[in-house]
């Protein structure tokens, strides 16, 4: 959080005061020593996030393909905590070598240009639908919304952040993020997971505190996630993929009230 | 939107029924044949949603920079409208050529790492700080959050597009868009102004649905809007480069309160 002065107005008066914004600043990854990508996120848990945006970019699948984390700014300069070095080893440092040279970006297609199909069967090429098996009871579900705001402290003083959180079957919080960029929030949490070598994801649920789009879904998806949900609605490529890669999507749980876009059989009645 | 069957839970009953998702699709920019970027949107307002884009990257700064912009998928395949290309002229040309060419990636900086305050300089030394003189009463301030919802036809729907609006100094709506990507939502509105040669825009302001980042603030000083508001609260660099750039910058705009982070000169009590 960062202090910032204010000019507050309310109808025809107006007051200066102290208020707080989420603090926002670059962090660059780099990988084996080469820039990758910058990305603009709020500062904490970035190891865990430089992971997960790995996992989500299918450059590092487990925790056998990662040597060392850290941070590598210089220490003498404001920017100190904003660069992190992840060196890969073994196939990963390859799959490292193919993603700096930008040969990933060149993917442009023949068959239709882009499209959504294209786009979902494209990543179901590389990923394998998410396993069958495991289920949540609806009260359960309908409880996350609660629990994920419960483990928001800053949320509730700059009202600037976005949240993603891991529940267990029993709806129990397992791990939580907050971040200015939703996809960031839920990068820490999947990375801070394969940190721990808790992984493939095959007995979490993924809750996140906005919208669900391709890019959310897919996160899970690559993480093996099973149930996904959300506060807010789902795109119309979210339910594709949701439903492509077996993934179970919740929308708007408020309440004890939800709306299941896919994989309706993880939702039970009674545990 | 997308009709879409979903599971309505409640207590313990549920019930199938029809629902709607917005529509979130891949498009592909090319510039002068060549592709630039993939990025998700909710289809519609696509030419302007590419120029919007290259304004934000620095490669086009008028309209005189634009040959033709056009789709250019294949007609017999789904992904027709998901392709678009954007002829470019005179200098801005050899910038789509320094853009394809990658080189804008390796900007990587010796001075401190990547940090807020170097993302902010780095900004404000290609751009102008956007012009004084332009004002709003705080009354036309406070009523934008429910002017741009009066024009969310589709937002009602489906509740998952984040919507920008382009305001004069009367709170008259000037132009709206929505997209699944807050950012792809502005970029619409910017580009469709540019686009009918009204440029550059240093008479309106810019309100948001959501949260304003970085980003957000970036592309209105590259545009030269002097106001910028959100239903919602701004990052700690949003504030930082709105000082920075002279743009006045407006959070938590509700009711007939509102906070303002920068710039307060322009928010008058009477027209």
């Amino acid at each position: 959080m960062h202090p910032v002065d204010v000019v507050r107005v309310g109808g025809r008066a107006s007051e200066r005061r102290r208020d707080f914004a989420a603090a926002e600043e670059p962090l660059e990854i780099r990988l084996n020593d080469t820039p990758f990508v910058v990305t603009m996120r709020t500062p904490g848990a970035d190891r865990e996030l430089a992971v997960g945006l790995l996992v989500s970019e299918r450059i590092v699948s487990s925790l056998e393909d990662i040597g060392t984390v850290r941070h590598c700014g210089n220490a003498t300069d404001e920017g100190e905590e904003n660069v992190i070095d992840v060196t890969l080893v073994g196939p990963a440092a390859a799959r490292a070598e193919t993603a700096l040279s930008g040969r990933r970006l060149v993917t442009v297609t023949a068959a239709c240009g882009v499209c959504g199909r294209r786009s979902i069967e494209d990543l179901m090429q590389d990923v394998t639908p998410v396993a069958d098996g495991w289920s949540m009871t609806a009260a359960a579900a309908a409880s996350l919304p609660e629990r994920l705001r419960a483990a928001q402290a800053v949320f509730d003083e700059t009202g600037g952040l976005h949240a993603a959180g891991l529940f267990d079957a029993h709806g129990t919080l397992v791990a939580s993020a907050e971040d200015v960029g939703r996809h960031n929030a839920v990068d820490k949490v999947i990375g801070g997971q394969l940190l721990a070598d808790r992984w493939p994801l095959e007995n979490l649920a993924l809750f996140v505190s906005g919208r669900t789009s391709f890019e959310i879904v897919q996160k899970a998806v690559v993480a093996g996630i099973p149930i996904v949900g959300a506060v807010s609605a789902p795109s119309s490529l979210a339910v594709g993929l949701a439903r492509a890669a077996g993934v179970t999507l919740l929308g708007f749980v408020r309440g004890d009230t939800f709306n299941i876009y896919a994989g309706e059989q993880r939702i039970v009645a009674e545990a």
